[in-house]
């Protein structure tokens, strides 16, 4: 992320820190090259080898406490005002630094709803701790996660601008493989040459080579998250792709619907139709309902109620996440209310906010259907930023 | 890591958990997408959407309890034999793999000391210890950091002839840099230069891009960890580069020093000559020390002493760090007894260890004297795999 993007950031975060009355947020770190605080990039745009604190005041003060050899670095990098750098030990740094401020409230990258609020790790915590246990701060501190999911879940133009790109970008993909298609080859070769064309084009994937994209041709296939396998694509197939790129530095990350024609055949079977058609009335019902305030299990419940009065099971998933410098981003997220899922299907979706909307069935002795689309929230409702798939996709 | 290779290092962990007495050795994680803990790609070998615990036991057997969507794809990895899904909430089935073994003794992976054995993220830490609050095992825990010291610290013949390869490749590229310097070009350029040569060659890069290679030249240039700046090499300038590449997943971290001739000179001058040996005579003097059994921070100390004995500053960091998958790797540090080291200063070198050894010192007026070699720890001392500099080199 360049300067510019994140200077825009850190002005951001500032006005959400007075926006819910906190004095301080704290990303506290060490040795990120072995392990990344998922905020680094966004608002520091560089790294820390031991001990360092980035350090963001609601009066807009932005102080690194770093080690001494990472100081003319820092400086280059140019994104923290007040440079304090240690040799042997950073306590009396911080220290310092925290009583100049004496905040009241200090958010910090910890929680146990969202993995992006999450950088701090244990043993950093413990340190920490330790550094602060004769002083009052070490009783003033709560989880970054508000903070983070309206830093990331907000999405201004810009950065919806570059999803668009990604989006349109994955979209030529998608049509190409269409072309690609045909009965013989196997998952792994359309992966292949999805992997190809991301590698020639130089963009880089959304997530995990080992399944992005995610191949399903047939009954019988793996869940979703699963790699792509040597099964063949044969006739009466439904197949499904799960696939996003990452276009200067932000993702997407769609699904689409293949139908493979059996002898005889001009169109899609009529148990086939249905459970396509289900997914598209799914997807234009939740996001029909998505606007700012709406709880986020709400629409994962519309989605779902409607697929399972249509007869199929719900699928073993939620609805939609967010998207941005990650394909999992932000806060919020449209899921039902399971366990697993915390708090984060309980928050309501805000202005700004990028979601996909996947619903997922099961069309028995065929395969698996499934769209992913991406929709923005603005004020009254969402816009589409992916063009939804209407038919279903047909291989001769 | 391929499968081969990861099965390896379960079978290494299984005995190390018996040389320790360990019953069990966890590691949770979530979302790893977003933040990936350090020993995944060595002991697992993919990743984790939902809250997920990857479980190696002392009689030798592997758990993986995990998110029911990446079943399939758990399955295919093959790295794991037990393979336990959950779909709404993993915490009882959690509970029942605990209850099979209940373990005595639990290393998880959280530590103050090591970033490779703390990936445990906080928001995790308690997010576990609410789901065995009430039961024995939630006081049974123990930091993994033994574990990831002697599992990553003790390599073996292939994985020392990786780190061989990559240092080959290394030394060319340094002997190609020699024959591109020159008065004129500036640390951007260099670095450039090199970054380009491991692009075409396919390597990657062994830390980030932003500082690897880093380049200093002349006097007044920044201090370690710092990116290649404008400024241009010039007469009289000492020049060093600290640089290394990724090969096959197993790293280099080599630095060499440069004098660049004045009109007239044929040879550096003698506070640059003196400068050099010190630091060569002082990596030779931390070799010939070590051997399994010495304390990390003695190593560091012999040379340390040796510069200061010298009329120098002490080096602002330690003598040297392990080389591995990573940069830096393993437990054990040669480090000064500073705080900011915590207990890794005071471990013993065990035999496989694969170190760097770069002390580091300031040539007033010309620039920094740096060297980094790399060694192997063997039964009674150590075997250089990287070939040592022995003249400075010099620049026309």
């Amino acid at each position: 992320m360049d300067k510019t993007m994140i200077l825009e950031k850190q002005k951001q975060a500032v006005e959400i820190l007075n926006e819910k009355d906190i004095d301080m947020w704290m990303t506290f770190v060490r040795e990120t090259g072995n392990i990344k605080d998922p905020m680094l990039e966004m608002i520091v745009g560089t790294g820390a080898t031991w001990f360092s604190a980035f350090i963001i005041t609601k009066n807009g003060d932005t102080t690194a406490v770093i080690g001494s050899l990472e100081e003319a670095n820092m400086k280059t990098v140019g994104t923290f005002n007040n440079i304090v750098s240690y040799l042997k030990f950073g306590k009396d740094d911080l220290l310092k630094v925290l009583e100049k401020y004496d905040p009241q409230k200090i958010a910090i990258n910890f929680s146990r709803n969202s993995s992006m609020a999450d950088g701090l790790t244990f043993g950093c915590y413990l340190e920490l701790m330790d550094w602060l246990k004769d002083t009052p701060y070490k009783d003033r501190f709560i989880s970054s996660e508000e903070i983070i999911a309206a830093l990331r879940g907000r999405k201004n133009q810009s950065e919806v601008d570059l999803i668009k790109k990604a989006i349109e970008e994955t979209l030529k993909i998608f049509d190409e493989v269409t072309s690609f298609i045909e009965v013989g080859k196997s998952e792994k070769d359309v992966a292949e040459f999805v992997i190809k064309l991301v590698k020639e084009r130089g963009f880089e994937l959304a997530w995990d080579e080992e399944h992005c994209p995610a191949v399903f041709t047939g009954p019988d296939t793996a869940g979703a998250h699963a790699g792509p396998t040597d099964r063949k694509i044969k006739p009466g197939h439904v197949i499904n792709m799960d696939f996003g790129i990452k276009y200067n530095g932000y993702c997407s990350d769609l699904q689409r619907t293949w139908y493979v024609l059996k002898k005889g055949e001009t169109e899609a079977p009529e148990e086939v139709m249905k459970g396509f058609n289900v997914i598209k009335e799914s997807i234009q019902m939740a996001a029909a309902a998505m606007k700012p305030g709406k709880i986020a299990w709400e629409i994962d419940d519309i989605a779902r109620s409607n697929i399972v009065s249509n007869g199929y099971e719900e699928y073993p998933h939620g609805l939609g996440h967010q998207v941005g410098r990650v394909a999992h981003d932000g806060g919020a997220m449209m899921g039902p209310k399971w366990e697993r899922y915390g708090n984060i299907v309980y928050m309501p979706l805000e202005k700004g906010n990028v979601f996909t909307i996947e619903p997922r069935l099961t069309i028995p002795g065929y395969g698996i259907a499934t769209m992913e689309e991406i929709v923005w929230v603005k004020d009254e409702g969402v816009e589409f930023l992916s063009t939804p798939q209407t038919e279903i996709f047909l291989i001769k």
